[in-house]
Protein backbone atom coordinates (compact mmCIF):
# COMPACT_ATOMS: atom_id res chain seq x y z
CA UNK A 1 0.00 0.00 0.00
CA UNK A 2 1.36 3.48 -0.88
CA UNK A 3 1.84 6.16 2.02
CA UNK A 4 -1.01 8.35 0.31
CA UNK A 5 -3.53 5.95 0.68
CA UNK A 6 -2.60 5.09 4.38
CA UNK A 7 -3.19 8.27 5.17
CA UNK A 8 -6.43 8.62 3.51
CA UNK A 9 -7.13 5.35 5.14
CA UNK A 10 -6.33 6.82 8.68
CA UNK A 11 -8.12 9.88 8.28
CA UNK A 12 -11.21 7.50 7.40
CA UNK A 13 -10.96 5.24 10.37
CA UNK A 14 -10.16 8.69 12.80
CA UNK A 15 -13.24 10.21 11.49
CA UNK A 16 -15.18 6.98 12.24
CA UNK A 17 -13.88 7.29 15.96
CA UNK A 18 -14.77 10.83 15.73
CA UNK A 19 -18.62 9.86 15.39
CA UNK A 20 -18.45 7.08 17.76
CA UNK A 21 -17.20 9.68 20.30
CA UNK A 22 -13.80 8.03 21.19
CA UNK A 23 -11.19 10.50 21.27
CA UNK A 24 -7.47 9.33 20.77
CA UNK A 25 -4.64 11.09 21.05
CA UNK A 26 -2.32 12.62 17.92
CA UNK A 27 0.41 10.76 18.06
CA UNK A 28 -2.25 7.43 17.87
CA UNK A 29 -4.01 9.18 15.26
CA UNK A 30 -0.61 8.77 13.14
CA UNK A 31 0.14 5.57 14.08
CA UNK A 32 -3.31 4.10 13.26
CA UNK A 33 -2.52 0.73 12.03
CA UNK A 34 -3.88 -0.15 8.25
CA UNK A 35 -3.30 -3.81 7.75
CA UNK A 36 -3.92 -4.93 4.19
CA UNK A 37 -2.78 -8.59 5.30
CA UNK A 38 -0.58 -8.66 1.79
CA UNK A 39 -3.48 -8.62 -0.15
CA UNK A 40 -3.94 -5.41 -1.57
CA UNK A 41 -7.68 -5.03 -1.57
CA UNK A 42 -8.32 -3.48 1.89
CA UNK A 43 -12.14 -2.41 0.63
CA UNK A 44 -12.62 -6.15 1.02
CA UNK A 45 -10.62 -7.82 3.56
CA UNK A 46 -8.17 -6.21 5.96
CA UNK A 47 -8.71 -4.75 9.31
CA UNK A 48 -7.56 -1.02 11.01
CA UNK A 49 -5.98 -0.94 14.57
CA UNK A 50 -5.34 1.41 17.09
CA UNK A 51 -3.07 -0.37 20.39
CA UNK A 52 -3.76 1.75 23.60
CA UNK A 53 -1.62 -0.89 25.24
CA UNK A 54 0.33 -3.75 24.57
CA UNK A 55 2.55 -5.67 27.42
CA UNK A 56 3.77 -8.97 28.57
CA UNK A 57 0.84 -9.51 30.64
CA UNK A 58 -2.34 -7.35 28.75
CA UNK A 59 -3.22 -5.99 25.55
CA UNK A 60 -6.10 -3.61 24.48
CA UNK A 61 -6.87 -2.28 21.36
CA UNK A 62 -9.98 -0.55 19.16
CA UNK A 63 -10.50 -2.38 16.01
CA UNK A 64 -11.95 -0.70 13.42
CA UNK A 65 -13.78 -2.36 10.09
CA UNK A 66 -15.32 -0.80 7.18
CA UNK A 67 -18.61 -1.23 5.85
CA UNK A 68 -18.58 -5.48 4.97
CA UNK A 69 -14.80 -5.35 5.50
CA UNK A 70 -13.72 -9.20 5.97
CA UNK A 71 -11.01 -10.04 8.97
CA UNK A 72 -10.38 -13.68 7.60
CA UNK A 73 -10.66 -16.69 9.73
CA UNK A 74 -7.12 -17.26 11.76
CA UNK A 75 -6.08 -18.77 15.36
CA UNK A 76 -3.73 -17.44 18.01
CA UNK A 77 -1.16 -20.29 19.07
CA UNK A 78 0.66 -21.32 21.93
CA UNK A 79 3.97 -19.32 22.23
CA UNK A 80 6.44 -21.49 24.08
CA UNK A 81 5.82 -22.62 27.93
CA UNK A 82 4.28 -19.53 29.58
CA UNK A 83 1.79 -18.66 26.71
CA UNK A 84 -1.17 -21.10 25.91
CA UNK A 85 -2.36 -18.39 23.07
CA UNK A 86 -3.73 -15.03 22.91
CA UNK A 87 -6.71 -14.75 24.74
CA UNK A 88 -9.60 -12.15 23.76
CA UNK A 89 -12.98 -10.09 24.84
CA UNK A 90 -14.53 -8.26 21.68
CA UNK A 91 -16.64 -5.57 23.11
CA UNK A 92 -18.89 -3.90 20.25
CA UNK A 93 -18.88 -0.38 20.52
CA UNK A 94 -20.63 1.23 17.40
CA UNK A 95 -22.54 -0.49 14.67
CA UNK A 96 -22.57 -4.21 13.67
CA UNK A 97 -19.95 -7.16 14.13
CA UNK A 98 -20.57 -10.70 12.88
CA UNK A 99 -18.13 -13.29 14.54
CA UNK A 100 -17.78 -16.67 13.05
CA UNK A 101 -16.32 -19.40 15.59
CA UNK A 102 -16.25 -23.26 15.93
CA UNK A 103 -19.53 -25.12 16.41
CA UNK A 104 -23.05 -26.01 14.70
CA UNK A 105 -22.87 -23.56 11.59
CA UNK A 106 -25.46 -20.57 11.93
CA UNK A 107 -28.23 -21.21 9.11
CA UNK A 108 -28.58 -18.03 7.12
CA UNK A 109 -25.57 -16.07 8.39
CA UNK A 110 -25.27 -12.67 8.00
CA UNK A 111 -21.88 -12.47 6.74
CA UNK A 112 -21.16 -11.67 2.92
CA UNK A 113 -18.20 -13.14 1.37
CA UNK A 114 -16.45 -12.61 -1.80
CA UNK A 115 -15.96 -16.11 -3.27
CA UNK A 116 -12.05 -15.47 -3.93
CA UNK A 117 -12.30 -15.73 0.71
CA UNK A 118 -14.89 -18.43 1.02
CA UNK A 119 -12.90 -21.63 0.97
CA UNK A 120 -10.72 -20.50 3.52
CA UNK A 121 -13.33 -19.79 6.25
CA UNK A 122 -13.92 -22.87 8.36
CA UNK A 123 -16.16 -22.24 11.42
CA UNK A 124 -19.31 -20.55 10.49
CA UNK A 125 -20.76 -20.42 14.05
CA UNK A 126 -22.42 -16.90 14.34
CA UNK A 127 -22.21 -14.48 17.22
CA UNK A 128 -23.86 -11.03 16.30
CA UNK A 129 -22.56 -8.19 18.18
CA UNK A 130 -24.23 -4.65 18.58
CA UNK A 131 -22.98 -1.94 21.27
CA UNK A 132 -23.02 -2.97 24.80
CA UNK A 133 -22.20 -6.33 23.56
CA UNK A 134 -19.08 -8.62 23.79
CA UNK A 135 -17.65 -12.15 23.57
CA UNK A 136 -14.52 -13.78 24.38
CA UNK A 137 -12.76 -16.49 22.47
CA UNK A 138 -10.53 -18.99 24.35
CA UNK A 139 -6.89 -19.10 23.40
CA UNK A 140 -5.92 -20.71 20.00
CA UNK A 141 -9.47 -21.21 18.42
CA UNK A 142 -10.20 -20.26 15.24
CA UNK A 143 -12.28 -17.14 14.21
CA UNK A 144 -13.23 -15.11 11.55
CA UNK A 145 -15.43 -11.63 11.20
CA UNK A 146 -17.15 -9.49 9.12
CA UNK A 147 -18.67 -5.23 10.00
CA UNK A 148 -21.67 -4.98 8.80
CA UNK A 149 -23.75 -2.38 6.48
CA UNK A 150 -22.17 0.58 8.16
CA UNK A 151 -18.49 -0.46 9.68
CA UNK A 152 -18.05 -1.04 13.38
CA UNK A 153 -15.50 -0.31 16.12
CA UNK A 154 -14.89 -2.88 18.43
CA UNK A 155 -13.07 -2.75 21.89
CA UNK A 156 -10.70 -5.68 21.68
CA UNK A 157 -9.21 -6.88 25.58
CA UNK A 158 -6.88 -9.75 25.89
CA UNK A 159 -4.17 -11.04 27.00
CA UNK A 160 -0.93 -10.07 25.95
CA UNK A 161 -0.90 -9.54 21.97
CA UNK A 162 2.14 -11.22 19.10
CA UNK A 163 0.67 -10.39 15.46
CA UNK A 164 3.12 -11.61 13.47
CA UNK A 165 2.84 -15.81 15.35
CA UNK A 166 -1.18 -15.44 14.31
CA UNK A 167 -2.27 -17.90 11.62
CA UNK A 168 -4.24 -17.42 9.00
CA UNK A 169 -6.10 -20.60 7.50
CA UNK A 170 -5.39 -18.58 4.25
CA UNK A 171 -2.44 -19.32 3.04
CA UNK A 172 -2.71 -16.06 1.19
CA UNK A 173 -2.63 -13.77 4.03
CA UNK A 174 0.55 -12.05 5.53
CA UNK A 175 0.29 -10.19 8.60
CA UNK A 176 3.00 -7.43 8.29
CA UNK A 177 3.78 -3.95 7.90
CA UNK A 178 2.59 -3.14 4.26
CA UNK A 179 3.71 0.54 3.70
CA UNK A 180 5.93 1.02 -0.01
CA UNK A 181 7.24 4.51 -0.42
CA UNK A 182 5.10 6.67 -2.91
CA UNK B 1 -25.83 1.87 51.52
CA UNK B 2 -29.14 1.10 51.38
CA UNK B 3 -30.77 -0.23 48.02
CA UNK B 4 -33.00 2.65 47.36
CA UNK B 5 -29.63 4.92 46.98
CA UNK B 6 -27.78 2.54 45.21
CA UNK B 7 -30.17 2.22 42.52
CA UNK B 8 -30.34 6.20 42.46
CA UNK B 9 -26.61 6.21 42.01
CA UNK B 10 -26.58 3.55 39.28
CA UNK B 11 -28.77 5.48 37.33
CA UNK B 12 -26.43 8.69 37.35
CA UNK B 13 -24.04 7.01 36.99
CA UNK B 14 -26.00 5.58 33.60
CA UNK B 15 -26.85 8.88 32.05
CA UNK B 16 -22.96 9.57 31.97
CA UNK B 17 -22.18 6.94 30.31
CA UNK B 18 -24.66 7.65 27.81
CA UNK B 19 -23.51 11.16 27.85
CA UNK B 20 -20.42 9.64 26.87
CA UNK B 21 -21.93 7.70 24.01
CA UNK B 22 -20.55 4.71 26.01
CA UNK B 23 -23.53 1.88 25.35
CA UNK B 24 -23.63 -0.66 28.25
CA UNK B 25 -26.20 -4.15 28.58
CA UNK B 26 -29.18 -3.79 30.34
CA UNK B 27 -27.48 -6.84 32.96
CA UNK B 28 -24.35 -4.44 33.16
CA UNK B 29 -26.60 -1.42 34.19
CA UNK B 30 -28.11 -3.60 36.88
CA UNK B 31 -24.82 -4.82 37.99
CA UNK B 32 -23.04 -1.23 38.03
CA UNK B 33 -20.88 -1.20 41.50
CA UNK B 34 -20.91 1.16 44.12
CA UNK B 35 -17.93 1.06 45.81
CA UNK B 36 -18.36 3.44 49.23
CA UNK B 37 -15.22 1.77 50.54
CA UNK B 38 -17.46 1.61 54.27
CA UNK B 39 -16.93 5.44 54.07
CA UNK B 40 -20.73 6.53 54.06
CA UNK B 41 -19.53 9.76 51.83
CA UNK B 42 -20.04 8.50 48.42
CA UNK B 43 -20.12 11.71 46.80
CA UNK B 44 -16.66 12.54 48.45
CA UNK B 45 -15.16 9.24 48.54
CA UNK B 46 -15.67 5.96 46.30
CA UNK B 47 -15.79 4.73 42.91
CA UNK B 48 -17.95 3.77 40.29
CA UNK B 49 -17.27 0.89 38.17
CA UNK B 50 -18.66 -1.42 35.59
CA UNK B 51 -16.49 -4.98 34.70
CA UNK B 52 -16.60 -5.76 31.27
CA UNK B 53 -14.20 -8.78 31.44
CA UNK B 54 -12.46 -10.35 34.52
CA UNK B 55 -10.45 -13.23 34.21
CA UNK B 56 -6.95 -15.03 35.16
CA UNK B 57 -5.50 -13.18 32.26
CA UNK B 58 -6.15 -9.50 32.30
CA UNK B 59 -9.47 -7.44 32.84
CA UNK B 60 -11.52 -4.48 31.53
CA UNK B 61 -13.44 -2.21 33.50
CA UNK B 62 -15.02 1.28 32.97
CA UNK B 63 -14.89 3.45 35.92
CA UNK B 64 -16.85 6.66 36.58
CA UNK B 65 -15.97 9.03 38.72
CA UNK B 66 -18.60 11.49 40.07
CA UNK B 67 -17.19 15.54 40.17
CA UNK B 68 -14.30 15.56 42.65
CA UNK B 69 -15.30 12.76 43.82
CA UNK B 70 -11.56 10.24 45.53
CA UNK B 71 -10.84 7.09 45.06
CA UNK B 72 -8.22 7.01 47.76
CA UNK B 73 -4.60 5.77 48.09
CA UNK B 74 -4.19 2.09 47.49
CA UNK B 75 -1.92 -0.74 45.96
CA UNK B 76 -2.50 -4.03 44.54
CA UNK B 77 -0.26 -6.12 46.13
CA UNK B 78 1.62 -9.29 45.37
CA UNK B 79 -0.96 -13.09 45.25
CA UNK B 80 1.01 -15.77 45.47
CA UNK B 81 3.56 -17.16 43.04
CA UNK B 82 2.36 -16.47 39.62
CA UNK B 83 1.21 -12.62 40.25
CA UNK B 84 3.66 -9.99 41.03
CA UNK B 85 0.42 -7.69 41.90
CA UNK B 86 -2.22 -6.10 39.51
CA UNK B 87 -0.90 -3.88 36.76
CA UNK B 88 -3.02 -1.67 35.17
CA UNK B 89 -3.39 1.24 32.56
CA UNK B 90 -5.92 4.22 33.04
CA UNK B 91 -7.68 5.61 29.93
CA UNK B 92 -9.15 8.35 30.14
CA UNK B 93 -12.46 8.37 27.95
CA UNK B 94 -14.58 11.79 29.52
CA UNK B 95 -13.86 14.41 31.69
CA UNK B 96 -10.54 14.93 33.91
CA UNK B 97 -8.66 12.87 35.74
CA UNK B 98 -6.24 13.67 38.57
CA UNK B 99 -3.90 10.49 39.51
CA UNK B 100 -1.09 10.78 41.77
CA UNK B 101 1.87 8.26 42.10
CA UNK B 102 5.20 7.88 43.68
CA UNK B 103 7.93 10.37 42.92
CA UNK B 104 8.36 13.98 43.33
CA UNK B 105 5.51 15.57 44.79
CA UNK B 106 3.48 18.29 41.93
CA UNK B 107 3.77 21.49 43.12
CA UNK B 108 0.18 23.31 43.52
CA UNK B 109 -1.66 20.05 42.38
CA UNK B 110 -5.37 19.90 41.05
CA UNK B 111 -6.21 17.70 43.72
CA UNK B 112 -8.75 18.92 46.24
CA UNK B 113 -8.55 16.83 49.42
CA UNK B 114 -11.27 16.76 52.50
CA UNK B 115 -9.11 17.02 55.20
CA UNK B 116 -10.61 14.19 56.77
CA UNK B 117 -8.38 12.20 53.74
CA UNK B 118 -5.66 13.96 53.69
CA UNK B 119 -3.36 12.61 56.27
CA UNK B 120 -3.69 9.05 54.33
CA UNK B 121 -2.63 10.37 50.81
CA UNK B 122 1.16 9.60 50.67
CA UNK B 123 2.10 9.46 47.04
CA UNK B 124 1.66 13.57 45.21
CA UNK B 125 3.14 13.09 41.51
CA UNK B 126 0.39 14.57 39.80
CA UNK B 127 -0.35 12.80 36.25
CA UNK B 128 -3.22 14.68 34.38
CA UNK B 129 -5.41 12.67 32.17
CA UNK B 130 -8.09 14.23 29.82
CA UNK B 131 -9.88 12.37 26.90
CA UNK B 132 -7.13 10.26 24.74
CA UNK B 133 -4.61 10.43 27.48
CA UNK B 134 -3.67 7.18 29.37
CA UNK B 135 -1.05 5.82 31.90
CA UNK B 136 0.02 2.76 33.06
CA UNK B 137 0.61 1.65 36.85
CA UNK B 138 3.44 -1.04 37.65
CA UNK B 139 2.40 -3.28 40.08
CA UNK B 140 2.23 -3.08 43.63
CA UNK B 141 2.50 0.68 43.30
CA UNK B 142 0.96 3.09 45.31
CA UNK B 143 -2.15 5.31 43.81
CA UNK B 144 -5.07 7.46 44.38
CA UNK B 145 -7.15 9.56 42.14
CA UNK B 146 -9.18 12.30 42.17
CA UNK B 147 -12.18 13.26 39.08
CA UNK B 148 -12.33 17.14 37.86
CA UNK B 149 -15.21 19.21 38.46
CA UNK B 150 -17.03 17.55 35.85
CA UNK B 151 -16.53 14.26 36.38
CA UNK B 152 -14.76 11.09 34.36
CA UNK B 153 -15.09 7.94 32.69
CA UNK B 154 -11.47 5.85 32.84
CA UNK B 155 -11.14 3.04 30.84
CA UNK B 156 -9.20 0.28 33.38
CA UNK B 157 -7.33 -1.89 31.42
CA UNK B 158 -5.35 -4.68 33.72
CA UNK B 159 -4.08 -7.91 34.83
CA UNK B 160 -6.91 -9.97 36.68
CA UNK B 161 -8.37 -7.99 39.38
CA UNK B 162 -8.85 -8.88 42.86
CA UNK B 163 -10.25 -6.52 44.43
CA UNK B 164 -10.80 -7.66 48.06
CA UNK B 165 -7.04 -8.09 48.14
CA UNK B 166 -6.51 -4.75 47.61
CA UNK B 167 -4.65 -2.70 50.26
CA UNK B 168 -5.59 0.86 51.19
CA UNK B 169 -3.30 3.16 53.23
CA UNK B 170 -6.46 4.49 55.24
CA UNK B 171 -7.65 1.83 57.44
CA UNK B 172 -10.99 2.92 57.49
CA UNK B 173 -11.22 1.54 53.99
CA UNK B 174 -13.36 -1.67 53.34
CA UNK B 175 -13.29 -2.87 49.65
CA UNK B 176 -16.58 -5.26 49.59
CA UNK B 177 -19.90 -5.18 49.19
CA UNK B 178 -21.95 -2.44 51.18
CA UNK B 179 -25.70 -2.97 50.50
CA UNK B 180 -27.73 -2.78 53.25
CA UNK B 181 -31.91 -3.80 52.60
CA UNK B 182 -34.23 -1.01 53.03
Amino acid sequence: MKRTEKVQLQERVYQMLRKAGIVIAPEEQKNIEIADLGLDDIENCGLQVVVYENNDRYCAKELIQFPRQLCPEHRHPQIGEGNIGKQETFRCRWGELYLYVDGQPTPDPKARIPDKYREYLTVWKEIVLRPGDQYTLPADTKHWFQAGDEGCIVSEFSSASIDEEDVFTDPRVRRVPDVEPD
